[in-house]
């Protein structure tokens, strides 16, 4: 099959805010090749990844990415890698280019699945794909009322876990953290898993990580999230030497392969979390997933966006049957939700399931992403070189 | 000085080929503040790097990078790193940010070397610059005998060492790649420095790289430029130790301060490449030039366009004595000439020296810039967010 054509939507709420929640826009990609439609997610900033797709190009390690992709052959696993690899080589010095290929790179897996029929899962090697925990991914609130709210409304809706992150976490003094911690603990409940997350408030500064450390011990938090800069490795590794219980996690800043392989290297982190929409897609995130598998360090999903995204993100750890716990966006936005035509909801016991469907398992609906979609044109040299495509 | 407004300026050849020339067009940065006007230039990708400054925010840590810089306080050099930690967390999710950032932190800094009166260097720390020996900096040429012309003609314009990069080198056979490095010691002649650019060509392969070392080393190559991946730190750590005499150098794919620091403590590089165009201007810059001199890793700068960017990558170890090496662009496109009003050229003693002016010390010509400036419009949820500025 032949990549016959790429089509970006952008897609907003009526209203963007400073909120630190990623499911306010969406940028959705289409693939076609071989009579097969394919579709994917990029994460994130909608109109930089559609410029990198049409830029002119700079030089031949700086091309655009439809130079790249249109007309390659895609038949099987190894054509995606391939094509993966020349995008490394022939995008090198265009830095949105990793976040602008994981969304076509997904497409390509839900094209390659629909058309031998299976879910994408069993493309990359696994048998079988293995339920999991879903954590209701949440904001902070900006009280820690509202957050008690949050943590009591997820827990009432069946989720064994709940992760709170970013707003006011490590903005204010410990004592302000710690009420949140309190609050999030007793929305929750004692036996339910509690996720912080901290959004590289931070950066590299160790001592005002580990100053929660305490607090965080004692509401019996899992993990810390992101508590620097995605490249900070050496603060990941001071932090992590210093905690006793609680557990450093990150990752999802990672842009390729290596990114991630290095922060469980010298990051020291016990949980990476990997987000198929910025690392290159599948087929990287399916290798970090081995690498951790062998480090003895837990793979967990990043998607904090839609159920097509969620589902991509599944895939790569599907068949790892002790990494169990998912990052379930659980207030998205309606733009998220209503690009579905589908979703995955936690059955009776809380967890969630790959769909064993061909391909990744989601449907993008039309009528749903018709009014979220943003009128784009640019043009440059004298040629429009992107107007929104019709839905 | 607050700053009231930032201007890009899409410059380009009228025709871009796919050699790895990265000389071929130029985001050229204005930024007005005070009274003051400073200059600089973003490496790489223009149209993405400007998609990045105007497009509509995704929520609080993607918001374009208008949002973060009109408007702000600039009175010292404390400011601009303000202003960067800033974008770091309020663009964290916007993966061109960066090299945005890049051409904007630098015209920040010759504003400020302007409004005192001072060249960077100064602004920086350094009480005094120290010249540097500058190398030809120039692709392979398709054939030994164009190589070696080219390396003979920068021996004859004064040069003492050359790069040779790209091109053809690492695609074909072992043989093929021998005859290109005899042929550039020849052309360079037996006391003159060679050193080699890969490109990144064999990725991850350490085998592949490896098997030049006896060739590096016949012809005395001082070091071997991105053999892999600039993220691959296990590859250059692992050719580092299989080498004996010729050592690595890589860095310019560094998009922040981490980046660069780690490739020093885990890639093992003798040389550390730095492009102020590319990790976020001329302040991470000379941070990577501090941790270098503390490991005893040689800072190289990393320029492949104009003199406006050469000028700025100096900046950061123009005090460093012993760091002596200067890539010098040796046969740049015409855009990249043109743009400068005043060029640094070698002296006598084959050295260059930091231009003892206030700012960067390099001045835009807006004449030479007209020519070839692209045009460019950007519009989206109904606004022109960038349509390209007169000149």
């Amino acid at each position: 099959m032949k990549i016959e054509s790429v089509d970006f939507f952008y897609l907003s709420m009526p209203e963007v805010t400073d909120a630190g929640d990623g499911s306010q826009d969406a940028l959705v990609v289409r693939v076609e090749a071989g009579g097969q439609v394919g579709w994917g997610e990029c994460e994130a900033s909608p109109l930089v990844s559609i410029a990198a797709y049409v830029t002119p190009m700079s030089h031949g390690a700086c091309k655009p990415l439809n130079a790249v992709v249109l007309g390659k052959t895609i038949d099987g696993p190894s054509d995606i890698e391939r094509l993966a690899g020349d995008i490394e080589m022939e995008c090198m010095d265009l830095l949105q280019a990793a976040h602008t290929w994981s969304g076509i790179e997904m497409a390509l897996w839900d094209l390659l699945g629909k058309k031998r029929g299976e879910p994408v899962y069993r493309l990359l090697g696994y048998k079988e794909a293995f339920p999991k925990i879903p954590y209701a991914s949440q904001l902070f609130g900006d009280t820690p009322q509202e957050t008690l709210e949050g943590c009591r409304s997820a827990r009432k809706s069946g989720f064994r876990a709940v992760k709170c992150g970013w707003g006011p976490f490590g903005r204010a003094g410990l004592k302000e953290d710690r009420d949140q911690l309190m609050a999030a603990r007793e929305g929750l409940g004692d036996d339910g898993m509690l996720l912080i997350d901290a959004g590289q408030i931070w950066r590299e500064d160790v001592d005002q990580a580990a100053a929660r450390l305490p607090m965080l011990e004692e509401f019996n938090a899992t993990w810390l999230e992101e508590p620097f800069y995605g490249g900070a490795y050496d603060a990941y590794a001071q932090l992590a030497a210093r905690s006793k219980k609680v557990k450093t996690a990150g990752g999802e800043a990672s842009h390729n392969y290596s990114m991630a392989r290095q922060l469980i290297d010298y990051g020291k982190v016990a949980f990476v979390q990997i987000d198929c929409g910025r690392i290159g897609g599948i087929g990287p995130a399916k290798r970090v997933a081995d690498y951790a598998a062998g480090k003895g360090v837990t793979y967990v999903n990043h998607t904090f966006t839609s159920h097509l995204a969620l589902c991509a993100s599944l895939q790569p750890y599907a068949g790892l049957k002790n990494d169990v716990i998912c990052e379930y966006p659980f207030t998205p936005k309606s733009v998220a939700w209503d690009m579905c035509a589908n979703h995955i909801a936690p059955d009776a016991n809380g967890e969630v399931h790959v769909p064993e469907r061909p391909g990744l398992g989601i449907d993008a609906s039309l009528d749903g992403m018709k009014p979220y979609l943003v009128d784009v044109e640019i043009a440059a040299k004298g040629k429009v070189l992107y107007r929104t495509p019709k839905l």
